[in-house]
C-alpha cells in the first residue's frame, strides 16, 4: 500500500510567493484600476545582452548542423565551461581545478539536492532569516521535527539571528552542529559578510568538522573589493565549505536556467579522504541529472568571454542603481533600511514595528507596490520587508515615488 | 560532525557508462589505430529538425528584447506547453488537465525524483533488467538494503524477471509492492507491453492500492498501432499510475533537455484524496526545481506544432531503419535477437551464453562495436547484450557490417 512522504505534513503553510501572488490577485480583483508595481520576487527584467545572445544562437546553431550535434553531455558538465570557469575563479586567486566545478541547471536545484549526500541525521544550522529553500529541503528530506506555528521555526532545526545587532551576519553557533548554510550576499537582507566573519565559520567549521554551504548565488553584486565573494578566498576554507552559484542575476539567467557547486577535493567529512564528498556529489549528479542543455552551457561559456563579463558587469550596474534609488527613496521619507550597497536587496525596517504582512497589505493598498515579507524568510525575518532591486528603472521610479507619495507613516 | 549519506556506499559498482568507457579508453590505448563503433550509449545522433531550431531561436530572440524577456518562469513549466500537451494526449484519447503535467529538464531527473513524494518505506519493485537509474535513486533513498555481488540484486528490491519466456515483460508480483516502475518500450530489451499485460498491472495496482512509475520516454517508436503508448490508455490507471516522457528520444533532445510528468489529479495512495498527490510533486517541484529553461521549452513547443510533429516523425523513422538494419545484420548470422521493432533497442542474447562482460569484450576486440552488456540493467540481463539504433546511417552500416564480417561464433 503506497504512502506518501509524511515530511511534507510538517511544511508550515505554502511557499511565500504563492501566497504573495494569492494576495495580489485578490487585491487586483478588489481594485481592478490600480497599477500594480512588483519589487517581490528577486526576478531579473533586463533582455540578454548581445554577446551572450549571440552565444546561446551558436549554441542551437551547433545542433542544427549533424556535424556539430551534441547529444547528452557530461552531467558534471562541458568540460570547455568547467575549466572556464576554474580559470575565472583563478583569476581571483583562487585555485579549484575544473574536477571542482559541477555544472547545473541554477543554484536552487543545487541549494536543495546538495543535503542529499549527507547523513539523514546533520544538524542543520540556518541564517534567520534565510532562503527558504535551505529550510524546506531538509524538512522534506526528514532532517527536522515539527513546524511550531507559535514560535514559527521546525523544532531540530538551528536558528542562527541575523539582526540590526550582528549586521545581519550571524554569530558562530554555540553547539555542534554539522551543515551551516551560509548566503553572502545574503537573500534577503541585503548583508555582506566580512573576511574576519567568514573566517571565523570556517574555524568553527573546521574545528567542529561541519561543513559551510556557502550560497555564493550574488556575489557579483559586491562592489567593495574588501568584500570577500566567495568562501575559497578564506585560508581553509576547501577542507570545510563546497559554493554554489549562478549565472541567473549576474548574466540575467533567471529563465534560462544555469549554475554551478564547487565541490573542492580538499573538502572532508567524517569518515571520508580528500575527494570522497565530491565523488558522492559526482555519484549524485550522475544518477539524479542528466547535464545542463548544450543550448544554455553555450551561452554560459560567451558570459566569461570578455564581451560577456563587460556586458554582465553593466547589467548588474543597471539594477545596483535600481538599488540606490531605492535606498535613497525609502531613507528619504524616514525609513530604516540596510543592504542595497553590494546586493539587489533592500531590508527596510516596518515603519511602527507592524508585522511583515500588515506591512505587505499596507504597501499595497496605499501605494500599489508588491514586496516581499521578511518574515516568509523565517521568524528572524519579522518586522522587515524585503524590496527588489531587479526591474525596469522607470518601474522602480515609479515605485519609489508612490512610496514617497502615498505610504502612511 | 558531519557524515555522508552511508547509502551511497551501496551502490554496487560504479554507474554502467563510466565503466563501459573506462575499458573503451583501455581498448583504444592498446590498438590507436582500429577504428571504434559506438552502438552503446543511447544517445541521439541526427540535428535537430528546422521547424524545431525555428522554436529554439524564437526562445533564444525572446530573451534578446525587453518587451519579450522573461525571467523565472513557472516551475511547473509554461502554461501553454502544458496545455498543448493536454491536448496532444487528448488528440490520442486519453483525457488530462494541464494542470496534471509537470515539464521539466528531462525525464532522468524526473525517473530519479519521483520517489521522493513516497514513503521513505515504501516497497520498490523493478522490472529485471531495467534503466538503474529507478534501482539507484531508491538505493541512495534508503528504501533497499546491501548489495549482494554474488546474486547481483539489491536486498528489499522485488525484481520482476524480463525473460525469454514472458516475452520480456515481466507478471505481476506475487507479494504486495508499493511502488512499480514499468518502462514500455523497454530500454535495454526493446520489448512493448500489450494493452492486456497493462491492464494486468493496473488491476493489481488497484488492487494492492500501489502506485505505478510508468516511463514512456521511447513511446513514439511504438509503430504497431496496437499497443499502448501510455499508461492512460489502459482505464483505471489515472487512479494508480503516474507517467513519465521525454522529448529526448523523439525530438533529439538529448542535449536540449525537456521531459514532463504526468500526475493525474485522480492518482490516490494510501490516505490521500484526488489531488494530493500531485499536490505534493507540485510542491516537491516548487522546491527543489526552478523551471525547464524558457528557451528549451519555447523549443518543445515547436516540437507540437504540426511541422514539428512531422519532422520529429521523420526523426523516429530514422533511427528505426537503423533497428532494422541491425536486427537483420545480426539474425543472419544466427543470433537471437528481440526487440528492434517498437523501440530502438535490439536486445540479443549473447552467443554460446558467454556473459554480458565476455560478450563487451569480445565484440570490441573482433568487431571495434561498443554495445551496452544486459547484465548492466540488472542480474536478469546477464546473458544479454543491449545495441542501440541510434547513430548516423554510415555508422550502423559499417557497426553491423563488422559484426557479420568480423565476429567470431
Amino acid at each position: 500500500m503506497a504512502g506518501i512522504n509524511q515530511n511534507y505534513k510538517k511544511l508550515a503553510a505554502g511557499y511565500l510567493f504563492p501566497e504573495i501572488a494569492r494576495r495580489t490577485k485578490e487585491f487586483q480583483k478588489k481594485y481592478p484600476d490600480r497599477e500594480l508595481k512588483r519589487l517581490g520576487i528577486g526576478n531579473t527584467t533586463e533582455a540578454l545582452t548581445p554577446a551572450i545572445v549571440e552565444g546561446l544562437i551558436k549554441g542551437v546553431n551547433n545542433l542544427a548542423d549533424p556535424s556539430t550535434y551534441s547529444g547528452y553531455g557530461d552531467e558534471q558538465g562541458n568540460t570547455t565551461l568547467r575549466r572556464v570557469l576554474s580559470e575565472y575563479y583563478n583569476s581571483k586567486g583562487i585555485t579549484l581545478s575544473p574536477d571542482d566545478f559541477f555544472i547545473s541547471d541554477g543554484a536552487k536545484p543545487d541549494s536543495s539536492n546538495i543535503q542529499s549526500i549527507f547523513s539523514p541525521d546533520s544538524v542543520i544550522a540556518i541564517q534567520d532569516p534565510a532562503y527558504p529553500v535551505y529550510v524546506d529541503s531538509n524538512v522534506i528530506s526528514g532532517r527536522t521535527g515539527e513546524y511550531s506555528s507559535i514560535i514559527g521555526e521546525y523544532d531540530g532545526l538551528i536558528y542562527m539571528p541575523c539582526t540590526e545587532e550582528n549586521n545581519f551576519f550571524p554569530d558562530i553557533p554555540d553547539k555542534k552542529v554539522d551543515l551551516i548554510y551560509l548566503c553572502s550576499p545574503n537573500n534577503p537582507t541585503g548583508a555582506v559578510a566580512t573576511h574576519k566573519q567568514l573566517a571565523g565559520f570556517v574555524k568553527y567549521a573546521r574545528e567542529n568538522k561541519s561543513v559551510i554551504i556557502f550560497d555564493a548565488a550574488y556575489s557579483e553584486y559586491i562592489s567593495d573589493l574588501s568584500l570577500p565573494k566567495s568562501i575559497f578566498e578564506i585560508e581553509g576554507a576547501k577542507e570545510c565549505a563546497l559554493e554554489i552559484n549562478s549565472l541567473s542575476k549576474f548574466a540575467g539567467f533567471t529563465g534560462v536556467r544555469l549554475g554551478w557547486t564547487v565541490v573542492p577535493e580538499e573538502l572532508i567529512v567524517e569518515g571520508t579522504k580528500p575527494g570522497e564528498v565530491r565523488d558522492m556529489w559526482n555519484r549524485r549528479q550522475c544518477t539524479f541529472f542528466n547535464g545542463a542543455s548544450n543550448i544554455v552551457q553555450e551561452g554560459a561559456l560567451a558570459v566569461f568571454s570578455e564581451e560577456g563579463l563587460k556586458e554582465s558587469g553593466n547589467l548588474v550596474n543597471y539594477y545596483m542603481e535600481n538599488a540606490k534609488i531605492i535606498m535613497k527613496g525609502v531613507t528619504s521619507i524616514g525609513i530604516t533600511a540596510y543592504g542595497g550597497v553590494n546586493a539587489p536587496y533592500v531590508w527596510i525596517k516596518t515603519p511602527g514595528g507592524i508585522s511583515s504582512w500588515d506591512f505587505f497589505d499596507k504597501l499595497l493598498s496605499e501605494t500599489g507596490v508588491i514586496g516581499t515579507p521578511g518574515s516568509g524568510f523565517g521568524p528572524g525575518g519579522e518586522g522587515y520587508f524585503r524590496l527588489s532591486a531587479f526591474g525596469h528603472r522607470e518601474d522602480i521610479e515609479a515605485a519609489v515615488n508612490s512610496i514617497k507619495k502615498d505610504l502612511k507613516i
